[in-house]
C-alpha cells in the first residue's frame, strides 16, 4: 500500500464526512479552502458555520511532507530527515449546550528511512455529562476496536484518558474515547487492517456524532447554560493551545494556521476561580472530568 | 538587599496600583485570594470585575521556592537546584474596545548558589492602534529608562518586539514596550538600582494606564467593535497559551493556575480566516502588528 493510496482513502472519507454532516445538520453547508504549501504538500480545510446544529466547525484533509526541523524533534517522537504526513481530522462545536463537542482525527505518517505509522483517535466534550450517552460512546468505539483487535479498546481507552488531559486543571477535558499512535503492523495487525480500522473509525463517525447530538440538539437552553457551555469552551481552548501535541506540531512545524486553529471555538469565557454550585449540573459534570471511569460498565 | 526586602517593595507596589486602580475605575474594587504554595511560598491575587473601565484584571503579587524540577528546566535557563521568585504581574481588559488590554510584570528570581536577577516588562495590545497614544506610550517607558542606563530604552524595546511576537500567527501582540530578564549588577547599574528601575516601572503603572484609558473609555463603541475586541482577545489567549514563557513556567512550575491564568479575557472570539476588510480601522491596526516600528519617531 503506498502513501498516495492512504492519501486518497483520506480525501474519500472527508467527503463522506462532509456529505453526512451537512446532512446531520440540516442547514449549513462546508466551505472549502484549498491551501498548498510552500515545503511540500497541501490540503483542503472545511468549514461549516450553521445556526442550526453546528455553530462552528471543521473537517481537514491535508498531505504535507518536509524536511524534519529541530523543531519538531524537541516536540515529537520523530526519527527521521523527512516526513510525510496525511490525515483528516475534525472538531465540531454545537451551539446548544445540550450536545457535545467532538472531536476525531486519523492519520499517516510515513518518513524517509521506510518506517510509517498509523495515529488517531476521537473524544467527546459534553458540557453537561449524561453518563448514560457517555456509555453509548464508549460502547460503539468498543464495537469498532473489538472487530480488529480484542486489545485496542482498553489500550487506547486508557491512552485517551492520558491525552486528553489538562494537567494545570487537573481534569480530563470530557469523557475521552480513544487515541493510539505510532500504529503500524505486527503479528497480531497488517498495514492494510491499521488503515481499515482508522478507516472505520472514521465512517462511524457521522453516526455516533448524531446519536450523541439527537438528544439534545433541539432542546431549550438558559442563558446560565450557554455561560456553562462558554467556560467549558474557555477549558477546550486551554487544552488545545497548551497540552494537544498535535495542535503544538502543527504550529511549530509551519503548519497552516488557520486550519489547524479551526479546533477553536466560536466563543469562549474565562472566570476567575470559577466554582459551580454544589449539587447543579455544571458541578455534577465537573466530579466526572477525571480519568479511569469504566463507562462501558456505566460509569 | 535581601529578598525579604525585594519582596517587601513588591506587596508595597501591588497595594499602590490596586489602590489606585480602583480610584481609576471608579466603581469596582479588588478582591483578594490569599494563597499558599505547598512547596513553600504563596501570594495575594487580587482581581477586579467592574462594568465600568475595567471588565476583568488582576494585579498578582506573590513569593514562591522550591526545588527546580526538570520541566522548570526545559523552559528556562534556570541553573541551580532551588529557586525563589518574588514578583507582581498586572493584566487589564477593558470593556470598551477603545481602550487598550494592558500587561505588566517586574520579577525577581534568586537561585541557592548565590544567583540574582530582575525581569519585567510592559506591553500595550490596543484593540484599535491610535499611532499618536502608542508614541505616547513609548515615551513614557523612554523617560523611565533613560533615567536609570542609556542604553536601556532601546535594547528592552527591540527585546519587547521579539517577546511578545506570536510567531504562527506573524504579528505582534500590540504595540509591543519592554521587556527585559536576568538584569544584575553590572559595572554600569547596582542592584539597588535595578530595584528602582523595577519600582519606578511599577509606580508609573497607573499613571501610563490611566493616560491610555482616558481618552477611549467614554466613547460610544458598535457591535462591530465589540466583536473585533473579542477576535483580538483571541490572539491574546493564543499568545499567552502557545508563545509566552512566563505562563508556561509558571504552570509547568506548579504555580496557582487560577492566579496564572487570570490574564484571560471574560470573553474571546475566534472566526475562521477572518481578514479586516481594506480600510478599515481593524486592518489598519493590522497593519501596524510588526516588529521594529520607531514609535518615539511617531510610528
Amino acid at each position: 500500500m503506498t502513501k498516495d493510496e492512504v492519501a486518497r482513502e483520506m480525501r474519500e472519507l472527508q467527503d463522506f464526512i462532509c456529505a453526512e454532516l451537512e446532512k446531520l445538520d440540516g442547514a449549513a453547508t462546508f466551505v472549502e479552502d484549498k491551501w498548498e504549501r510552500a515545503e511540500g504538500g497541501g490540503g483542503r480545510t472545511r468549514i461549516i458555520e450553521s445556526d442550526r446544529l453546528i455553530e462552528k466547525g471543521g473537517v481537514n484533509y491535508s498531505e504535507v511532507s518536509g524536511d524534519v526541523t529541530p523543531m519538531m524533534l524537541g516536540n515529537t517522537e520523530i526519527d527521521g530527515d523527512s516526513f510525510y504526513a496525511t490525515g483528516v481530522s475534525i472538531v465540531l462545536h454545537p451551539n446548544n449546550p445540550h450536545v457535545p463537542i467532538i472531536h476525531m482525527n486519523v492519520r499517516y505518517f510515513e518518513m524517509d528511512n521506510g518506517t510509517y505509522w498509523f495515529g488517531g483517535g476521537i473524544d467527546l466534550t459534553p458540557h453537561y455529562i449524561v453518563p448514560a450517552q457517555a456509555t453509548h460512546f464508549h460502547h460503539s468505539l468498543k464495537a469498532i476496536c473489538d472487530a480488529f483487535n480484542a486489545s485496542f479498546y482498553l489500550k487506547f481507552k486508557t491512552w485517551a484518558d492520558d491525552y486528553f488531559y489538562i494537567p494545570h486543571r487537573n481534569e480530563t477535558r470530557g469523557i475521552g474515547g480513544i487515541f493510539f499512535d505510532h500504529l503500524s503492523a505486527n503479528q497480531a495487525i497488517s498495514k492494510e487492517n491499521l488503515l481499515d480500522f482508522c478507516m472505520e473509525l472514521g465512517r462511524s463517525f457521522p453516526e455516533i456524532y448524531a446519536s450523541q447530538a439527537q438528544i439534545g440538539r433541539d432542546k431549550p437552553f438558559t442563558e446560565e447554560e450557554s455561560n456553562w457551555m462558554n467556560l467549558r469552551r474557555g477549558r477546550y481552548v486551554e487544552f488545545n493551545l497548551v497540552n494537544d501535541r498535535g495542535t503544538k506540531f502543527g504550529l511549530v512545524s509551519g503548519g497552516r494556521t488557520e486550519s489547524i486553529l479551526m479546533s477553536l471555538p466560536k466563543n469562549a469565557s474565562w472566570a476567575y476561580n470559577n466554582q459551580p454550585e454544589q449539587g447543579s449540573k455544571a458541578s455534577e459534570t465537573q466530579k466526572l472530568l477525571v480519568k479511569n471511569i469504566d463507562w462501558i460498565k456505566g460509569g
